[in-house]
């Protein structure tokens, strides 16, 4: 079609709809190379500030996930239902949601990323495990999703390469921070890889992309929309994101507590949201049709040890160590251990997440620049929980280091423990389901 | 200074105030092709949402005048001060009003554009002149200034650089439509003159940039504020253009024209604006202190032929035949009359003047595309004012042409026409003075 790219931008600036053909046509000469940049980042700002109504979302998403492959899995009979999280600080859950779920016969097809912002991504914590590869060939990858129901890769070149141009973008042209956008550039990439199913978990809070509940409410829908618009069934759960998940941040400190937590054990908030997750996606999976059975089953392969039975399979099919499941202590550990204690008595009130992120990134779990080398065995293991009575220089937490920063890294941690006179509020941690 | 683009279009995205130095780094840097298009086109959106505050605006534009060369005329005494109209359809103003101002003892250092939209622009018009040059070396324009008092001259390329590259991004990427950068890029021209003052014509209506009064009043304050920032005198008028001004629109038509208000003549409208133009030119330029004075002066040397005089010197130092101010029969003339006729009796209630600049410019008197060749003889003669009586076949207009498009000219300039029973209000000619 005959595009014209400035009436296109003006129409969308006056609060315009733009149609199906205009939105697929602009996507697909812009990832060509036929639209300069320059008219794509008037437009990315403008859709910042009108919007995409739900139809015109639907076409633009549709058209990023066209401009690559789409992963094709109609050999695996199982419903195929992946999970996505909007990043929080700690967050491991996939590593052991994906083999519980699997394992309860709802295959996986888990395509991760790397980090964004101060800590490791998933595909970032699966290499900390030695010779574990994320890079697999597409028809391995394949294969072991029909034998293990479960691969846990990277993105593909071939994977919604509008996406990459377009984020490419709107990172140097402050066109980030917009919901439409936001939404379809994570929904693109997830309907490529072939899924019937998706589960969202929507972080909300002091360390989460989205601070305000109404406008991860917002982010929520609008993902939940555009799934639905291409077929897909998709769940999305909001969950507070004001302290880190876990005990552990840092890539080898979480394989190691997702490790714990498919023995049965691991901090209660890692299992609940592993289990409250793993859940919703055998419902969407329809492996089961009631909540509470679904939850049970979850409980039950944590506890019996079939996903950690599954997770060796799927590390040794991806070339790593098997070994690491029964013995964790095959997993890199850091030589240095500096001590975090308490100012004073009093209750863990807050635990600030972008502060142990920081402290984390310091000894070296996390890029500063996208170049940056991770150093697997670095990050901060926290030994107290919100609301845990303390006493004056007990161990609040251990920064992990081989030697690097580990000072600046202490300065930071210790920055993040709010110690209150008073015992706070048990934090919530599903806020709502969309 | 070490400037990060993306967090000075977020600050703006999200209505902050950005400083007087980064504004000044960004034009710089812009200018200097050390920030991308796409970075500038983001800023530009976030600019039309968001606006400029008058001291950004005036930091802004201030770096765009001094992105290129500011002409100097310290050497001549007077004061110097220059008009610019928004642009309307048979505005010819200029062609009569310099010389007459000049001839008062304020110095016209007049700097004019190529025609935008259908019509040509004042150095068009000058140049249906035969042997007229606008392209004037700045010395030779510069004595002209001391000797004549006046020069009537095209932009160089060292004016506001800035402008021309923003100028060509906002064109292809939907940002033209913001008034603070709509006034930046007029004032950034005007200011590099090296004027002390400046009268503008602020067009409203059917045949202007603005079509509505409230929009044209916010252009006028804020090109006034901008030039009171960078310390010039600075007075709008804002007038009427739901009808062409005078009774011809073309490029030798209105020399013509010029000429005859010159003479003392010329339609009542044109002779009107031109008084009322250069008697806000005297009071800037400190020729007189009282507005009636000043109209009384500029009505007397028109009539007088000191205006007319002076204007035959300018042409024949800009290499033009002066011949024409005595006999304009040496302009040139188109061979065909295309006759242009009531289709009933009534009063003439309307002209629209887009529609007679689009019968203009089909036989040939402005540009389609920026490329096209002007015919400086064609054009459309109206015979007929708002509110005149007229009879069923009686001649409206005539169409000038040289046998290209005639018949598409005589159907667009049939349809600006509009006859009524009753008798039109008369329009309104100054519509506020700001």
């Amino acid at each position: 079609m005959n595009l014209f790219v400035p009436d296109l931008i003006r129409r969308k600036r006056d609060g315009g709809v733009l149609e199906d053909r205009e939105l697929r046509a602009l996507v697909r000469a812009y990832t060509d190379g036929d639209v300069p940049d320059y008219q794509m980042s008037a437009m990315l700002m403008a859709i910042l500030f009108k919007g995409l109504a739900p139809e015109e979302l639907a076409a633009w998403t549709d058209a990023m996930v066209h401009s690559g492959s789409v992963m094709d899995h109609s050999r695996v009979s199982k419903r195929k239902v992946d999970k996505h999280s909007t990043g929080g600080v700690g967050d491991k859950i996939s590593l052991c949601l994906a083999p519980a779920v699997a394992s309860l016969g709802v295959a996986v097809p888990m395509v991760s990323g790397r980090g964004l912002g101060h800590t490791g991504g998933t595909l970032d914590k699966l290499e900390a495990i030695p010779g574990f590869t994320v890079g697999l060939p597409l028809d391995r990858a394949r294969s072991m999703l029909e034998d293990l129901g479960l691969f846990l890769i990277g993105q593909t070149d071939d994977v919604a390469p509008a996406d990459r141009k377009l984020y490419a973008l709107r990172d140097v042209t402050g066109t980030v921070e917009s919901i439409p956008l936001i939404a379809s550039s994570i929904m693109s990439k997830k309907i490529a890889e072939g899924i019937d199913g998706l589960v969202l978990d929507v972080k909300v809070g002091a360390g989460a992309f989205m601070r305000d509940l109404e406008a991860a409410r917002e982010l929520a829908r609008t993902l939940v929309g555009i799934g639905e618009a291409a077929g897909k069934r998709v769940r999305a759960l909001l969950t507070d994101m004001n302290n880190p998940i876990g005990a552990m941040v840092g890539n080898a400190l979480e394989v190691r507590e997702a490790i714990d937590v498919m023995r049965g054990g691991g901090p209660a908030d890692t299992r609940l949201l592993t289990v409250q997750l793993g859940a919703e996606m055998l419902l969407l999976g329809e492996a089961f049709d009631d909540a509470s059975e679904a939850r049970e089953a979850m409980e039950r392969t944590l506890d019996g040890g079939d996903a950690l039975a599954l997770f060796a399979k799927v590390v040794e099919a991806q070339g790593g160590d098997p070994g690491v499941c029964d013995d964790p202590g095959r997993l890199p550990a850091a030589s240095g251990q500096e001590a975090v204690s308490a100012p004073s008595d009093g209750f863990v009130a807050g635990i600030e997440p972008r502060s142990i992120a920081r402290a984390a990134m310091e000894v070296g779990a996390g890029r500063r620049v996208k170049e940056d080398m991770i150093d697997p065995a670095t990050g901060v293991e926290l030994h107290v929980r919100i609301g845990e009575r303390v006493s004056a220089g007990q161990r609040l937490a251990t920064i992990h280091n081989n030697g690097v920063n580990q000072a600046e890294a202490r300065d930071f941690a210790r920055e993040a423990f709010e110690i209150s006179p008073e015992r706070p509020e048990p934090p919530g941690m599903i806020l709502d389901r969309i």
